[in-house]
């Protein structure tokens, strides 16, 4: 069974990530994808870069299809380490750096979020304003 | 510069047509793109198929790319018509049958509505509430 | 050896489609490739369908891979004809509706026109208008 | 609605840039696209390398859908740094070396140059030759 997360959720996340992105002035692209790394729902901010359409679903999708937050990615994907080469795998899908984040309810992963629009802190800043929501939705 | 729909438009129109989507009691994608067919904003409503992430936002797509309703490329593209075979060009982007609509603003197209996850005739009931709300919004 | 059309040539058919794209008061995406079916020149004429930067350049693209006119290919390639399914193969770069022309010297193909932007009539008869002037080049 | 380079407009910056690219005395391919990274007009001057159709398209596409010109992307995307991964993202089409460049009016992009074919310093003197037609034009 593929756990997701409904609809009505994954904007209230959105919106809180919209908030931080406001805040610090920068627009994002955010998405909310369910476990299977699947779309529930997707905003490009006004001003938000265009490849970041792409960007976002594909950091939602890593964090479901490695169930992992895709900043740990980067180091192990490094020349000379252990998964070199893994961001060509998966016909492109996977995104390495910083930015998309699994979210869990008791200790299963039920759903993403992934934001693109700035450089990785921001990025990873405005995507945990969402992961923040959910957890205070979760409690 | 693209003179898009913003992002809190876009979200009215995608609510308008989610409400005649539970009117319907049938959960349906839906999405809005700007002029040149890139996303601004899609949402899934709960238990919606999962090809109709790809097939509205395809619709919305189609609409911008080839100016038009994609009801009305059903026809010329059938054997013996003259646009037989649209359906596989342009990357298999194209949606050839309905409810991808043009969001018009003096004459010029501004953005695109794409709206999958139902019977054809559904995803246009679906998808013209969000193009009403458009043009109410506009007048 | 792959004979090519010079950039210069291409340009000079170019603009003969083009000034006949004007003179009917549609707006064309056109395209000249080499023998092979890769690209010299594209002009995206201001208006033209986004969907015709793609759609041109396949035609361009047909004509060299099958060394035919592409509205040769529409009947063949129809239910119950020798090659239904055509359209889809050569992953999806095939067009088999009117617009793509070889461009011959001496009996041999030395590069291709395609053309897309309006209903199939209108794209045949702004490549010709590109055809009619490499002709007169070649003479 | 895309308020674009007009294709007389963008003939006129792959003139400038063909001219600097036949005084070095290396081929070019040049593309302009708008500012959704769309293609306007693309030129493969005679010579040039195939691999820069592509290339010069995509640069040109980069440009836009980042918002940057493209020899910044290189330094953050190597391993170790912030943005490793980036060139494998959005479906393979962007470029971090140099040759793409956007094109702005009143602080806003309307447009890119990407150029492809040499050296990277060859590439990117012949797109600032386009670049700076662009900025006397825009004067």
């Amino acid at each position: 069974m593929v756990e997701s997360i409904p609809l009505a959720t994954a904007t209230e996340l959105i919106a809180a990530a919209e908030e931080k992105a406001t805040e610090i002035e920068n627009p994002m692209v955010i998405t909310v994808a369910n476990s299977e790394g699947n779309l529930v729902a997707q905003h490009r901010m006004d001003g938000a870069w265009l490849a970041s359409v792409s960007i976002s679903r594909n950091k939602a999708y890593t964090a479901a299809a490695l169930e992992t937050p895709t900043h740990e990615l980067a180091e192990p994907s490094e020349p000379g380490n252990s998964l070199y080469g893994l961001q060509n795998t998966d016909d492109g899908q996977l995104v390495i750096f910083g930015g998309g984040y699994p979210l869990e309810r008791d200790g299963e992963i039920v759903g993403t979020i992934g934001v693109s629009g700035g450089a990785v802190a921001q990025d990873r800043t405005v995507a945990e304003a969402g992961v923040d929501r959910w957890q205070e939705l979760t409690e």
